[in-house]
């Protein structure tokens, strides 16, 4: 809000009909503030949280959800197109309904992450090769970031190359939990994801990628921390 | 086990060298008991749970899971591949093996069905579309399986068509849970399930599809239940 209201705010020079895409994760309720902000000064607020990892966003195949009035999203598909060739999905008038996606999209990627990562530590327990584990999820899962995910946590190998670490996650997991406390929709695997994030950060995984919040399963279980050098599952 | 070690069980009969494959979902330690079991008596045990729902089945495209000697899985193979055209996945020697690959796919499913419900229920209540949450899901999952269950938990259609009812549902997650215990790993998930289906069985859909738990979430979220002639979603 800082950015957009403060004294050298985005609003503070805002022409009228000028219009802004907001394309971060913010919650739903901060979008419907933005957009009467924005419509006092006359100008235009388009809600459109991207979806996608550093890869498919420098190859401009980001995905976008597009709240806001179909009118003037019109007016931007050509800039649109230029950073989501992946898709634009437009979820209708209302710019509060992207932010809703934008953040059950990152609830249904980190609810599997989760699960790959306690499915790891348990078939790892049970003395099962990892090989055959990835086998498992090969079943079900086909999308590519999840397939990237699934490795990341096979691997353990949670260097952070550019994307978001997984400080930036929490923010994430709280915004989640909060868009349900404002409807009174309890997410309990949100709960489970903001407690394995929060372990992973007081073991010191903070600067990792979002995704280390997987090896919480395995501490969890009083199984060893990753080393550096740790090549077990490589 | 009184199925096999009863007065008139299985093993009462067995005769030397002859092969018995488990395809139920069961406990890993219980298969490691029935493994030693059929050993005494100079018989054969292989563990192949099987993988689908019943359309699958008629179908005769099942996956299994197969853990026990390859010499002996490969005497039957002809056999398998009859109800099991949809693949053979063979995890080792260790007979536990395949029940722990078996519980860890319905763990998959049960996590991803409890999704489903979770952001269906939320998304209602920010009245997004459930069309719209569809195609966020559609996104992420061509699984036939999971989309199956998808369109499920969005239409809220439970009726039970030969597959396994919710009270069934109920002891698949215990078992998950005790494979959990045995090694020491907790399974947050798998714990939300189990209350998810508590309150479901509570709430009288003991009887339906077992992914019925799915509309837990609707009903902690304090959203009505199902009615018979509910048509909202469809």
């Amino acid at each position: 809000m800082e950015i957009t209201q403060g004294e050298n705010g985005l609003l503070a020079g805002v022409r009228k009909d000028s219009i802004h895409v907001s394309v971060t994760t913010i919650s739903p309720m901060a979008a419907t503030q933005l957009a009467k902000l924005h419509q006092e000064k006359g100008a235009h607020y388009i809600s459109g949280p991207v979806l996608g990892r550093p890869d498919v966003a420098a190859a401009g195949k980001l995905r976008t959800f597009l709240g806001g009035p179909q009118s003037i999203i019109d007016c931007i598909t050509h800039i649109l197109q230029c950073y989501c060739g992946g898709g634009l999905i437009y979820v209708g008038e209302d710019p509060a309904h992207a932010c809703v996606l934008k953040l059950s999209a990152n609830f249904c990627a980190s609810s599997i992450i989760d699960m790959y990562g306690q499915v790891y530590a348990l078939n790892e327990r049970w003395k099962v090769s990892t090989d055959i584990t990835k086998q498992l999820f090969n079943l079900f899962f086909t999308h590519p970031g999840l397939l990237a995910y699934s490795e990341k946590v096979r691997t353990r190998e949670y260097t952070n190359q550019g994307g978001v670490a997984l400080r930036g996650g929490l923010k994430d997991v709280n915004l989640m939990l909060q868009m349900g406390e404002e409807v009174g929709v309890p997410l309990p695997y949100a709960g489970v994801i903001h407690d394995h994030i929060v372990t992973a950060i007081g073991n010191g995984l903070g600067d990792k990628d979002w995704s280390a919040f997987a090896e919480s399963a395995r501490l969890n279980s009083g199984m060893p921390q990753q080393e550096e050098n740790d090549s077990s599952r490589k």
